[in-house]
């Protein structure tokens, strides 16, 4: 019976460490597993092969109280390193577990607190020199996100051609030195030149990975985690089927126990053309398999949005499919497939030549707005050009635009609502209507809350009447500048005189 | 063989007065026409009855040259009255002739020379006081308008309560003392309280509105009448189909030979709830029967596009049917329909408190070249809320906005396109590139003229590719600030730097 772990809070991580055989390919020819048992759940997980004969199994507990463990592995293992106890105690201040679909179309943590998502995405900050990590944290800390998307796999592509820190794989790429901004698309997927091992994992790549996910947890940040893309010039979005299971299997018994982990199956999943539908819904049956924890799974679109009714799937990760329309999709995203919409993708705030990457803050902050309004979570990032090529919405780093600013302020209006969320209403004469989620159902008449978005729109004055005798507490919401405006408590035919300008809001709570 | 009409230019008014019984109702019971006989054609048309025992036939010629006519009546007319010759002569300067359709999508005046639809809308701008006509024409003299919206009957609306200058008919409207904001809609469509004499028109309304339509036209504007409309206490929206048929032929024979009239069946015609599509059609083809010039015909939606592909629909007269698209539907209502799309509503510059009326000058502008380069024409309108009520989209008066100043610097770009007009070409990368309409046909390869417009979208640069050798002169336009840079000729591939703005556009027309 093993001593050197005693005790683990719950959803924090339990590893287990045992030392095996370096010979041959470890990667390929041993394997290890742990059942952990407690009295409300028992688990079974893969372990990994670490590299140098150190093999790890992880689980992350759901309950507390004690737990035992045992191992079984391709080799021997010694008694003390087959079974061992540990006690799981109460999880510490901000620790609330993973996040889980509420009630359809919201979020919660698994001990119930809600979860109004505000997401960025970063796409390799995590594969950037230990200096930019360190500044992406800082910056992160910073802002209001409790979201952030990035991959596993080093990325090529526009603006992002130089070297990742490290490789998943053993072996040696492809000579950058000839890329331009004019040549990287003949580079796409291209193996040749490339000499990597797809048996062997670099685990140096994978530690650093969990390190990150860890400082993103200590800050309250989900890691959204894309296991697969197409800015490739090394190969890895073209492996067999056999090495991208080793792959995802190797992924998932590293990182799973992590309690901020989502799984993005793919960015753009569209855009890998050597994949089909049918690789994607055997990774995701894989994932089901293999991950007891069900942390959140979706995959990501470029111009044909995946099929978001599929079981595996816990909610939309939504990439706008045109130009002009995107967070005004949401409410019929939600109907469309009964899940959380979750706009990871509405363009970006900055000035690339490309229109995913160049509208203004206020844009994006009213893109924000909508999606929230109508029942979603947003997705921000951030691409102004620099000529140092250190692009947020790539290599993370420092934030140079004026739409994060504002993100803090809107989620405190998001906390304001009762129940879990909102949901979409009805739009009428310029006005996005959004009311509590949960209050709505077969209920007729006025409602205990209601938040109406002005987008573009500059009413000089707007006229309510819900019913005669309802009383609101109406508060007028500036939500570019941040103000709020506290109206009294109103009832009857609701006369507000607005200031004709963009991007207002106004508030109704029942007293 | 009368004597007092000697002379008329080509596309002017040819008008035979007569007198004749003045008993019993000559609007029902007399009939005057006219058969107008040149080298090169002959036209016969309804004159109408004037009042006072006066009868009028209005004859357009489309010739130079002599002319005979001769008038037949349901009364005794004298030998002198009869017969007549006059002599059409040349067009004076600025006179082009009525609007013809050009090549598919596009307009040009009948001697040929192009006309670049710039529109605007003032409901009921002519049933307004004398002082405030003379304002809305000298705020149109000022402006780059050149087509005008606005209906033959008055109009009973939020912010237009009051008693218009005149009413089509002899009789007396209901009591307008009670009507509010609040109220106003309880008197939709009301025809209780009214007495009218639908058989008896009032000739000083319809001759005012002649007066209007020649001020127009010395302005080089053009008239687009709307014959009907929804917005209404005095029960003319809901005549009996005797009673609309004599208000539509009376109509025709007063106002049909006047070269800028375009013809507008109705606004929101769908909102017209007592008329059926077979009313409109069998309008429609009165119309058809009876305006012997062929004016521009065309009927505006309010939900519910019409069925522009109709024979008798010479162009799309379109109000947007969404909030967040609009200009950008151009090119798909082009393709559908294959007929100018004439964007007569896409939101107006205001602050009320409808979304169809409170958009920014910078997002009236961006529609305005959104419509033009995606091939269509756009229209304006100004809603901005005023304690007087004077109101430019109802009732003209000045112009409080931004758009309209931006134009003249639009249509002066326009007329730099080659040929007849600009086509959409694609949408890339967020820029819609149009180029030159006739030479696009069945012609691969690098074009003449190119016109990117970039939008709400802002890139710090573009790169273009066209081929190795044709030569471009490029200039940066911004549409907003009324900008034109010229980067000179290039060729080859262009690097543009741009300042990261909104609304910018990239013009390369062949050396």
């Amino acid at each position: 019976m093993s001593e050197y772990f005693t005790t683990v809070e719950r959803w924090g991580v339990q590893e287990i460490r045992v030392e095996g055989p370096k010979d041959g390919n470890p990667f390929t020819e041993q394997w290890i597993q742990g059942t952990f048992q407690g009295t409300q759940e028992s688990v079974s997980v893969d372990g990994f092969y670490d590299g140098d004969g150190i093999y790890i199994v992880r689980f992350m507990p759901s309950f507390e109280g004690s737990y035992r463990f045992e191992l079984a592995a391709s080799f021997e293992l010694s008694k003390e390193d087959r079974k061992g106890v540990f006690e799981v105690t109460k999880a510490s201040e901000g620790n609330h577990g993973p996040v889980r679909v509420e009630r359809t179309f919201h979020f919660a943590y698994e001990d119930g607190t809600r979860y109004f998502s505000i997401g960025t995405t970063c796409y390799v900050w995590a594969l950037q020199s230990d200096e930019l990590i360190r500044e992406t944290l800082e910056t992160l800390r910073q802002t209001a996100f409790n979201k952030i998307r990035f991959c596993i796999l080093p990325k090529h592509y526009d603006f992002n051609l130089r070297e990742p820190r490290s490789y998943p794989f053993e072996g040696t790429p492809i000579d950058s030195s000839v890329l331009t901004r004019e040549n990287f698309k003949e580079y796409d997927e291209l193996s040749e030149g490339n000499h990597w091992d797809f048996t062997r994992f670099n685990p140096e790549h994978f530690r650093h990975l969990e390190r990150c996910i860890l400082k993103l947890e200590e800050l309250g940040i989900e890691a959204d985690l894309i296991v697969m893309h197409p800015y490739d010039r090394w190969g890895f979005s073209n492996m067999s089927k056999e090495q991208d299971t080793l792959y995802w299997s190797y992924v998932i018994a590293r990182f799973a126990a992590y309690r901020n982990v989502w799984w993005s199956l793919a960015n753009e999943y569209d855009l890998m053309k050597h994949k089909t539908i049918e690789d994607w819904e055997s990774y995701a049956a894989l994932l089901c398999k293999k991950d007891p924890y069900r942390h959140l799974r979706s995959i990501h679109n470029c111009k044909n949005r995946y099929d978001y009714s599929r079981p595996w799937v816990t909610h939309c990760s939504v990439q706008r499919t045109e130009v002009y329309k995107t967070a005004e999709l949401v409410d019929y995203l939600r109907e469309a497939y009964g899940k959380p919409v979750v706009m990871d993708e509405m363009s970006y705030e900055g000035d690339f030549p490309y229109d995913w990457g160049n509208i203004t803050a206020e844009e994006m902050v009213r893109r924000f707005w909508e999606t929230v309004c109508r029942g979603g979570y947003p997705g921000h990032g951030e691409t102004y050009f620099h000529s140092d090529l250190i692009v947020w919405w790539s290599h993370g780093g420092r934030l140079y635009g004026e739409s994060w600013k504002r993100f803090q302020f809107l989620l405190d209006i998001m906390k304001e609502t009762p129940d879990c969320g909102l949901k979409f209403l009805e739009q009428a004469r310029g006005e996005v209507r959004a009311v509590s989620e949960e209050r709505t159902i077969g209920r007729p008449g006025p409602r205990d809350y209601y938040l109406m978005y002005y987008s573009f729109m500059r009413p000089a004055f707007k006229d309510y009447y819900f019913d005669d005798t309802t009383e609101y507490r109406v508060k007028v919401i500036d939500t570019w500048e941040m103000t709020v405006t506290d109206l009294g408590v109103q009832k009857g035919k609701i006369h507000i005189e607005l200031p004709a300008k963009q991007y207002m809001a106004v508030q109704f709570k029942k007293v």
